[in-house]
């Protein structure tokens, strides 16, 4: 194998020393840069994902534009319910949709048991190549939705403000849920397991819409298919993250879930959450996405405070809270690299 | 003043011994009641809050037919922005929009100082009104938006995903926002303590967008205005009720903001809460309001976990987390409200 050029991603998720932060951003091959919004116009979001060189080429417009420290294989996480045979459709302005929901048992049964190699081989080609242009200048990242996450998805059908329909079979039929999340989870391992085959240095996994469980339910629907994922995936050494947005509660269980690091969203304290964590995992985030919106002035001020805020060591991978916002200008997110990139040094003496 | 027949939910807010716990539902007065939509039928929201009568007898529907043990006057945050000169509309579907939001300077001037007593005549009549309807039933809760959660509406002027707008103003126009805050905090405390005055008996402070803010942000921009409302309130003994959804963090902080309780949203683990606060506020919450989509048995199941996690002893009001579903079948309300009833006596001995 072949040696990285630049491995401060890595070596932070390990909690090793480091000369500075690392930094990436979710969603850092997004729609904010006109080069992205070119490919863009020439093909819809789904043939993007499965088309390799086209997935490779927006994979690696942050790493050159933007300079960050981590590529992330651009995808979607709604490819592993499409890969189980439900019919996609992406609707300008209104998201995702999936026109046949699962509601019922037999919805469920239908589900088919993914083989990740033949069913999203299209992705597994994606990161191949993409390491291949990489030229190991980064690690890559691949990722996953969490069971629960994609669950939501597959439920509703679409984007939903109340999850009403996933929300009434938890409550009244937590046996189907159960059954369907566990599927989930077995998909998502292979799949994980294949994209590490394939090449990515390390895996994330969304938990998108775990915070829109109570506590006791984020353990039993979410958290628990989380570690089901962590232990059955094959690895090396590749870090695991887990990023669970609005899930301040059960951070001490969170902790314990199997993930070398944890991405916190920009309302969690990350100096509290590191006091809490203790040594046990390394930190990701966690800058409010609309600073973004401000001046390069005020970003650097806000790198400073996060930094600041994580104090001296290693550990910690700055990121954003959540996705960059579509409408972010490029320089903003050029500006805040580079901030972190100068303010941290000092603190990795 | 004549005595309440029925004073348990302010005997909890103050933390004195009750027999049972009291319930009220955030919403109760809404689109789930059959009752409600005969009366929207025939006026639309607007009107509606407008009118005395009718804001009066849509207020008594869940007295009548749930048997809550508080009445919420029927109105809407938004009273406040459009009694200050801001045109406000209501769209079926898409919800409240303003036109012409505030984003400069002048737009902030142009905000008139509010006279509750003159602009809003209208929901102090329906409070008089509503409160010699209820012939003392029950106590009457009197409500207003926080500064920060009326300003996001006022800069976005409709529904947000990201909060772009209002997110600007405050990193790149802090100045602004804050004269605004201070406006909007002046009005609120007038408002509230003439609702007093007119005969409510508590009132609530409702932050809904508190949460999407930074912790920093969360004290700059919202909890120091809601500490300023709180200390202007002229008030005799009426309980200030603070619910800021989203804010697991600065609990410790809002413990001590001046309210008498504080709201949770059923993200949060009520006897951690209970825990972290002490004997400094009651609590009142937090069933998640999506288990109302489930059987009487399972709500009744879900009712015995919060007042479990509550444990014995006074001051808690249960709540949901958030407001009531327009889809939940009342049945299903009614269910909850018994369930409070009869499962919480013995956490009173």
């Amino acid at each position: 194998m072949n040696k990285l050029k630049n491995d401060l991603f890595l070596r932070a998720c390990r909690k090793e020393k480091t000369e500075r932060t690392p930094i990436w951003i979710m969603r850092q091959a997004g729609r904010y840069l006109p080069e992205y919004r070119a490919v863009r116009a020439k093909a819809d979001f789904l043939t993007m994902c499965k088309t390799p060189e086209l997935a490779a080429e927006v994979t690696l417009q942050p790493i050159d534009i933007i300079k960050t420290d981590a590529a992330i294989i651009f995808s979607d996480i709604l490819v592993i319910p499409e890969a189980m045979g439900m019919h996609l459709e992406m609707h300008e302005g209104r998201g995702p949709v999936f026109p046949s929901p699962i509601r019922t048992k037999q919805d469920a049964d239908n589900l088919k048991i993914l083989d990740p190699t033949v069913d999203l081989k299209y992705v597994l080609d994606a990161v191949s190549l993409t390491k291949k242009e990489l030229d190991n200048r980064v690690p890559l990242i691949g990722f996953s939705g969490s069971p629960w996450t994609l669950l939501t998805y597959m439920v509703e059908g679409s984007g939903s403000k109340n999850f009403a329909n996933v929300k009434k079979m938890i409550y009244n039929n937590p046996e189907l849920a159960h059954s369907i999340l566990d599927k989930i989870a077995d998909a998502a391992a292979d799949y994980l397991s294949a994209k590490i085959e394939a090449g990515a240095n390390a895996v994330q996994i969304f938990d998108t819409w775990g915070g829109i469980l109570s506590q006791s339910d984020f353990l039993e629907f979410s958290l628990s298919y989380i570690e089901k994922i962590i232990s059955k995936i094959k690895r090396t050494d590749e870090p695991v993250i887990v990023f669970a947005k609005g899930v301040h509660h059960n951070l001490d269980k969170l902790k314990s879930c199997g993930a070398d690091v944890l991405g916190l969203d920009w309302t969690m304290d990350i100096g509290e959450m590191r006091k809490q964590v203790g040594d046990k995992v390394a930190l990701q985030g966690n800058m409010d996405p609309t600073v973004l919106y401000s001046s390069p002035d005020s970003i650097r001020n806000k790198v400073k405070d996060v930094l600041a805020s994580y104090g001296e060591g290693t550990g910690h991978i700055f990121n954003l809270g959540h996705g960059i916002l579509p409408d972010v200008p490029p320089e903003n997110a050029k500006a805040l690299v580079e901030a972190v990139k100068e303010e941290s040094i000092k603190y990795h003496k």
